[in-house]
């Protein structure tokens, strides 16, 4: 299937790289690309983008506007206060009718401390169907580090992934492909793309967690 | 122990007829108690405060301010729009030096819709702390139906209660309550009071879940 990946961060090569082992023809977009491979400053992982580009060779680099048109289906796995300049650099008619999986979280340090730009009455998740009306836009994988969301088995037991969208068969080829792909067991619809705001709105959770329980390697669960 | 719980709605009726039923010496306080026990019409479980409180003669029944002064340890089960009001009411010399549970979550239905009235760079937790600086405020048991926050083993495995205040002291008074009293065996610690934005910022997801899973019966849990 050919997937295309907005960002190139963390989570974008995390997400990039599985699924180019699983055998995808996958594009991972970035706003320059020129500039992304000269990128040899190490991140947080102890890996430059221009180390990790050329360990993956499998994976393709583009513009933003070249992995949208590339992508059947497409990730936004660009930082949260980016993503609707990136998906608008992605061009609208390149976007019309594709299914995007909005991993973004409106995460906003500016402040000092975390703060999301959007929360409660409106959501990142619903911005970016407001922009991009014919775009099918499915939150999900927003609430998990990355090695979890590509490979749920890393953790014990039975753990959710939420799913929220306007486009009722959308959030069903989503739900299928991460359950086919990633290994997903227990993916829990969460209605319409107004879902968002309940995905977005455990960051806060999220980021107090991983000090208290000293890992990043969790998710959450449901007990019923 | 003595203990007064503020608020006479089905949060408070339960956590009070489980601590009175455990054997401690509990006060439930309302605006008017007079008032309060002339409500005869059922709520949503089908039952009246007036046959309630017939019910249940080893609760007490007072003020806000006659159960502030009751209790040595306080919980607020108000709804959170009226939180600051009834503790007020219930007077800053009641509550001073004492240990407040603060059980409430600030939905407000007003505009049709779930929202918080505050969220995100505050929390009511916070500003009930603000108002109240020599109560010991320790955020906790807002997350779940109250069946669960009083019988945790209702649910199968492992879920968790999240517990955060200034107060090192109170907030170890508070888990080893947890602990004895109800039963809970995963108490996470968030910190300081402002991780009651983490957790006050959970309902919109509870809220969701509940059509979803088709159930009220159920809790957050951490895989790891």
């Amino acid at each position: 299937m050919k997937i295309g990946v907005l960002g190139t961060g963390g989570v974008g090569q995390t997400i990039a790289a599985r699924l180019a082992d699983l055998g995808h023809d996958v594009m991972i977009g970035t706003r320059d690309p020129d500039q992304s491979r000269a990128r040899t400053k190490p991140d947080w992982r102890g890996i430059s983008f221009a180390d990790w580009i050329a360990q993956h060779s499998h994976v393709q680099l583009g513009t933003f506007a070249e992995t949208a048109a590339h992508g059947e289906l497409l990730f936004n796995c660009t930082s949260g206060m980016i993503s609707l300049d990136a998906l608008a650099l992605a061009g609208a008619d390149n976007l019309a009718d594709k299914v995007l999986i909005d991993v973004s979280n409106p995460l906003d340090y500016s402040s000092g401390a975390l703060e999301l730009s959007v929360c409660n009455t409106d959501s990142l998740g619903e911005q970016i169907q407001r922009a991009f009306p014919r775009l099918k836009v499915v939150k999900a994988l927003n609430t998990m580090n990355a090695s979890v969301m590509v490979n749920p088995a890393l953790l014990p037991g039975e753990h959710a992934v939420f799913v929220a969208g306007d486009d009722t068969p959308a959030k069903a080829t989503v739900t299928d492909f991460l359950r086919r792909e990633f290994g997903w067991r227990q993916v829990i619809d969460l209605g319409d793309i107004t879902g968002a705001r309940a995905v977005e709105m455990l960051l806060p959770l999220w980021v107090r967690l991983m000090p208290a329980l000293g890992t990043i390697h969790f998710n959450f669960a449901v007990a019923r």
